[in-house]
């Protein structure tokens, strides 16, 4: 096991940019490896890994040597090593606070998401346009309204803006987040947001997800579309 | 433009399964296309899609391939015509049928998300174990007992099931929607889910895409976490 206390130092290559692919699947070993850890297992080969994430043992290599994280031939990876690396290189050592914009359905699910906590993300409050919803409670947040925004993330130093706005309302929310200083935004709107060059955003559309279901749907019943 | 009401034969070789990540991106490349028609644009070239979807564009030429769909030098791709293939391809010429399993706060949401219904997919029921639950309304939908569940796909014709319980009910949710015959899901929660290999699972974990987003964060503030 080793000493997590200590973060040990990180050579300078290591502070270049990880390929985005590569970026998305650290979150899918981080699960794996937990839930790893919870059933006793403290060593890992990237067979196995690979086997569990449903990549190659090759990719897998790939991945974690961008982290500093190469393995020992026949002994494999050290899995409780690899947890911390992995949350190093993804910020998950810090706790960051989201603020989620949208106080319906959709935000008040969000903010109830035990996904999120769970994972040291804190949803700092929730917003909303709508004075109606103001001062009501979501998930334990009460709601307020969106001219608050600036003053929330400076007083709360929230980093992570969540858009859960209807699609009319989504690029005027992103633009509200960039003014109060987000920089890091998960958009759930159907549309596409313009923001400067400097903001990452990450749009999960559910509808776009069911249409590539609908693609392999389509494939289980052949015949069914022509 | 091109006739639209009866489809052209389908070469052989597009019965071919297409690459899962090309599959990812048709819905990306369709809410640009159905973008463009509505500010009256009838071409776009594959430099032109590529610029509006992020993507280099011999890769958008690839995509499109798999689709039997290559433009036309100096013309580039007919926006209506390319509309149709793709829906074809996911399957959208058909309307799908959607059960949500769970009643909560998520399922609520995802009731009520208007990209789902906007993009031909009906949220046909909605099935909690909780009876206190059955009978009360969820976005115009009365929510319905699990055990239902069979029926409800077979009299509704449901095709693909949504997952948006609490983690610990996921797998049981999945075994049950698996029983009534459902081959397609998309699951919320945070879990993995273990299923027969004819059926297609998507995962969206809303935890993991914001870890992914705190990778960005933390690059944009340099030595913020060591």
């Amino acid at each position: 096991m080793t000493d997590l206390v200590k973060p040990p130092s990180r050579p300078e290559a290591l502070r270049r940019r990880i390929p985005d692919a590569a970026v998305t699947r650290l979150p899918v070993y981080l699960q794996i490896l937990n839930k790893s850890i919870t059933e006793g297992v403290s060593q890992l080969s990237s067979d196995q890994l690979a086997g569990l994430a449903g990549l190659n043992a090759a990719k897998v290599r790939k991945d974690l040597s961008y982290l500093g994280s190469y393995g020992t031939r026949g002994v494999g990876y050290d899995v409780a090593y690899l947890v911390y690396q992995i949350k190093r290189e993804l910020g998950l050592l810090n706790d960051w606070k989201v603020v989620v914009v949208g106080a319906g359905n959709l935000g008040n699910a969000l903010t109830n998401y035990a996904g999120f906590s769970s994972r040291g993300f804190e949803v700092s409050a929730v917003v909303d346009i709508d004075s109606a919803k103001v001062g009501k409670k979501v998930g334990g947040v009460v709601v307020r309204h969106v001219d608050d925004l600036l003053s929330i993330v400076n007083n709360d130093k929230v980093s992570i803006g969540v858009i859960a706005t209807p699609p009319a309302s989504a690029q005027r929310a992103a633009e509200l987040l960039v003014a109060a200083g987000i920089k890091s935004i998960l958009n759930f709107a159907a549309t596409v947001l313009t923001v400067p060059s400097e903001v990452s955003v990450r749009s999960v559309d559910l509808g776009m997800e069911l249409q590539i279901l609908g693609y392999y749907e389509q494939l289980n019943r052949p015949g069914a579309c022509q």
